[in-house]
């Protein structure tokens, strides 16, 4: 193999293979396409990750990915700023985007508390929320982690941090059986949750 | 959205999307991977890529992808010169190599004949494939085409100018039922195939 492939496009499917969902054939297939590609695919990603590398930068306010410093959404004028949402990393900022459902402030925490994995509290940006819910007089702050056993970790240490500030309220993203899903097949984890958490109905109606 | 997502990395999401088999979602995943990842990939893709542009071409006598030109397979003196592989495109021979099952030449067509997709013989590589196999002196043409309308037409078609070469043997991959697959679920195109072109044991053992 070594005779016939060229150190070059190794190093890139190298590259491409630490990509977590991307195997080693995906990233073969990958490079040979981009390489092979008739409209000179090879210079316009040369081209866009020199502008990424010049020009993409961490808002040090929320920490979310930008290409201004403070971000579009910290600059905002149209954003209700007593509210913030706390994630896990920049996509879930644009997942929730998407919704078109919130209109706050957000905190980017690059990552969540995981013993396993050697991550804590001072890993993560979290310092620098506390500051901001102060700073910025934060009337809600919604945390929207993933409801899993380090999102949950998290979400309890940071609340935790919370307590001495007062009129400020606390919440978490509904957890429950998702649309189109159904009671038999859920997980009783889920469904425990669903349950004690049920919805008013008379409040959303 | 456009508020949200820098325009870099929106015109890198659209770049990513352009591969086959990448979907937007996955080239919004694996954008944000690169970006944020620890280990400055992004300062990695921009070297591997601007090195793949200086140094990477394509052997001007079989038409693979290579660092030297002509490539390592077309100048070794190990690989018996008499046998010549037509393929599809580079990574056929990736393919091929890895089996470690040839040990000949080989040409890359870049493509097949496709009348639906507009391509036809002046499109893909073959003058020079008929050009090669007169001035080299090759005795075995072996065809390693996917074995679909557009290889089989393609084989047809090249199998049609090389009539008038004396002593030139013609061979095409096996296609018959995979190792693992079975009888009662092969097509019937297949079975057909195997059938009529059934192996003699006594040669093979």
């Amino acid at each position: 193999m070594k005779e016939i492939l060229p150190k070059q496009i190794e190093s890139l499917i190298n590259i491409l293979s630490t990509i977590p969902g991307i195997g080693s054939k995906t990233a073969e297939r990958i490079s040979f396409y981009i390489i092979t590609s008739k409209d000179n695919m090879v210079q316009k990603l040369i081209d866009v990750f020199s502008d990424i590398k010049e020009n993409i930068k961490i808002c040090s306010e929320c920490g979310m990915i930008s290409d201004t410093d403070p971000c579009h959404i910290c600059l905002s004028p149209d954003r209700n700023r007593e509210i913030l949402c706390v994630v896990e990393k920049p996509t879930d900022v644009i997942t929730i985007e998407k919704t078109g459902e919130y209109n706050g402030l957000y905190h980017v925490l690059w990552g969540v508390i995981s013993p396993l994995e050697g991550v804590g509290p001072s890993d993560i940006n979290i310092s620098k929320l506390i500051e901001r819910i102060k700073k910025l007089g934060i009337k809600e702050v919604f945390f929207a982690l993933d409801p899993d056993s380090e999102g949950e970790t998290t979400m309890a240490f940071i609340v935790s941090k919370l307590r001495d500030i007062e009129d400020l309220s606390i919440t978490t993203i509904a957890r429950g059986i998702p649309l189109g899903g159904n009671i038999e097949y859920s997980d009783m984890y889920t469904l425990s949750r669903a349950i004690r958490f049920r919805t008013k109905l008379n409040d959303n109606l």
